[in-house]
């Protein structure tokens, strides 16, 4: 199943590697098989697609310099993260220079009278969060991935997580970005202001464009105070459409929790089984759960909202609901949510989607992936952010044969996607497109939509170097 | 003064004309010289520019084909809100058809389970806001136009107000949107959910993009719960540029306030002075006020929020805090926010800036202002939205020379937005470029970011019929 492409590109020119060597400090420039691999893969499935050439630079400079040789010689370029990615969007898969952001690791400015931040790509997200709140200030955004992503990936797929319910995902808290152009040319595309309505949106166009219109190089990051206390329950259900339901009614009830994480039975039961150091005493009849967080300055007032919520989740017939009392036990019910893809990921082949619907769509979302697997034969583990409609849905091999594996799987995905996009929805909430998930753009996007992303495309890089092969069919 | 254009056009093509009445109901075409002229004006000084017919469609189809039939024929089309623009966005510069979408003003549906509302660009932005009110939902942006603008405005100028500190501009509200490109197709921009990381983000591209990249027919917007309770109080400072430093220092102090306004002794003044049914007791030695507003569900935690703010306040001198109690002294001191551009408008020719830089530049911004000002002779009205750091400057006319009005205004506005650019800042906040700021692009982006937007330009409207001679220089 491993999907491996070492070979078959052309050789890089003598020049323009003589020409990189001459540009770049000697440690810049990767070439062994060894590197070339390591940079050739993230966490998307079990693909691997190394670059030609590995290059790390510590300055936009240094960037520029490279991605301006690229141009010249017309040779692939591909931005590279942490390589956390989930929809192979860092995969060198045209060959050419893998631009490996990771030295670029520094956190310029934490501007505390302003309540902004100055980051490098390179600068893993929870390594932000912990600085910022080190001086009572939030940056939200959390994919679950945060401990190892950074925020140059962050906004290239636009990342989310479970925050973005309240807070926003990424995008929202952009204010500004410094891009190298395809050609070489660096850019800021906005300014650090909160408001802003001068020219297009350059900002909000390149947050998301998953490497393909340039490489982010600075970003000033907007921030909000550190809200002081937060409340966190779980609630388990019978069933899972009323779980689903209840998500809705909370917000109808006049109140937005920080978070909003669905599990359904499965995706609890294996995170139980494979992840070390959960405990959570489950019934045997309880189908699914909401994790249920609030934040704020007043303890009482969230209090209060619990009980509200409480309230709520009791017309959905929640089973009995555990309040996380301590900071060890709010950790550990927060880890079970966050591993329940690693604990898929480590015991079976699987595909994951991420789908999003408006949220009351979920219930039926969820149907709708049980009934095409049980059409096509597959297992499935869903779990995501119910506040936000979106539904992480894991398709497992098991001991599927291969053949109907590769045969099958397309039909029940597109299936899936179908439908979703039907009911409002779309197909990625906040993974990208990348590379695994282009073969679907079609079922979002008409030829004209497409042909203004392309034509959108062209005007940044006319030559079509820049992560090729990505998210425009 | 006033800058009028009714003739100079070439007459539109007899046969374009023909088939625009045969494609459209007859009240859907306006052509009387009433009609051109009441068209052709918005809210920006004093200016008038008529188009050469107005259109008045009715729905998504007649705005397709009417745009079908100026492309076919390449005649502009410029897209008509309720014409409160204040960056002359409307403005029919270049003759050809006026698209007025005040005929399309339904609420299509609210979506109480999803929390959203989809809306056609003509709906007054307080009419929706009273509608989802009534539903117990909330759509902040909140422009001092409320009450006359409509959504469609909103979204082509990336609106704000006074509730964007807490909540976001436009922007952040805008889930989808439906919009006829410059060649009479009709797309969605993107999905009905709160989270997409699914293409490259044409909604944010279109918001903002003040209507020359295509015509919003409809918009899918996001709505939050509607806060149960408001707190508001007046805080005067006999020191503008302590109650600039006190706006930063109560976000220090954790506390995001729903709005947090900023006005100069004048501005006060000139509206107790000129506007009716506002009466503030002003001490003598009062140079600014901050008006600050909280929201929330728990009227208890708001007091204790409110008594944060008035000991972050006292460290920078405030004077006697007025609190309205009641919902008429709301009403009462924000009429008087509200209605300070009115009351320097209706007094004296005046030219708008609305100059945007992060918020603790804003005392130095103030002093730039006046230090401008002073050099070439101008008075000037400042107020804003401290909060965002988006101060407008109303420089005043008053019995200056005409010549002199006009040789040395655009010399004072270079230094005033060179000024602001240097500090992170931009020209415009919430008000767009338009026509009247195009002159000053230059400062705020190099000619390649210029090359940029004018390719997204031109992957939209390749003939430049969409809004021509706006926003971009």
């Amino acid at each position: 199943m491993q999907a491996t492409r070492t070979t078959g590109f052309i050789a890089l020119p003598v020049k323009f590697l003589r020409e990189l060597h001459e540009a770049l400090p000697a440690d810049a420039v990767l070439t062994s098989a060894e590197d070339l691999l390591r940079y050739g893969s993230d966490e998307t499935e079990n693909l691997s697609f190394p670059p030609q050439v590995v290059v790390r630079p510590r300055t936009t400079d240094e960037v520029a310099r490279t991605v301006r040789l690229c141009f010249n010689h017309a040779i692939p370029v591909t931005p590279i993260g942490a390589r956390t990615g989930l929809s192979g969007g860092a995969l060198s898969i045209k060959g050419g220079v893998g631009l490996a952001l990771d030295r670029m690791n520094a956190i310029t400015e934490i501007d505390e009278r302003n309540l902004q931040v100055t980051v490098e790509p390179g600068v893993i997200t929870q390594v932000l969060q912990e600085a910022v709140a080190a001086k009572g200030l939030y940056y939200p955004p959390d994919p679950g991935s945060r401990g190892s992503c950074t925020i140059g990936g962050n906004l290239a797929e636009n990342a989310g997580g479970p925050r973005a319910v309240k807070y926003g995902v990424t995008r929202d808290f952009v204010l500004n970005l410094q891009v190298v152009l395809p050609n070489g040319d660096v850019i800021w595309t906005g300014a650090n202001t909160l408001k802003n309505a001068t020219g297009y949106d350059l900002t909000r166009l390149i947050v998301g464009s998953e490497g393909t219109l340039g490489v982010i190089t600075k970003a000033v990051l907007r921030l909000v105070p550190l809200p002081k206390e937060t409340r966190l329950m779980l609630v388990p259900f019978r069933d899972e459409r009323k779980a689903c339901e209840a998500v809705a009614a909370v917000f109808r009830a006049g109140i937005t929790p920080s978070a909003m994480e669905f599990m359904e039975r499965d995706a609890i039961d294996w995170t139980l089984r494979f992840v070390e150091g959960v405990n959570v005493a489950i019934a045997d009849d309880t189908r699914a759960h909401l994790l249920v967080e609030v934040d704020g300055n007043h303890a009482d007032a969230l209090m209060r909202d619990c009980e509200a919520i409480m309230e709520v989740m009791e017309h959905f017939e929640c089973q009995e609901v555990l309040f996380a009392e301590t900071p060890a036990e709010k950790d550990a019910l927060w880890k079970m949510r966050r591993r329940v893809g690693e604990a898929v990921k480590s015991n079976s082949i699987y595909k994951e989607e991420d789908t999003v619907v408006p949220r009351y769509a979920l219930p039926d979302l969820l149907a709708k992936v049980k009934e095409v697997g049980g059409r096509h034969g597959f297992r499935s583990v869903c779990y995501g952010h119910a506040g936000d409609g979106n539904l992480h849905v894991n398709i497992i091999k098991g001991d599927m044969p291969d053949a109907k594996w590769q045969d099958e799987l397309p039909v029940a995905i597109r299936e899936i996607f179908e439908y979703t996009v039907s009911v409002g929805g779309t197909l990625s909430g906040e993974h990208g497109i990348g590379l695994v998930q282009r073969p679907y753009m079609d079922i979002a996007f008409n030829s004209v939509q497409i042909a203004i992303m392309r034509g959108i495309k062209k005007v940044f890089d006319p030559q079509g170097i820049m992560n090729p092969g990505k998210v425009l069919p």
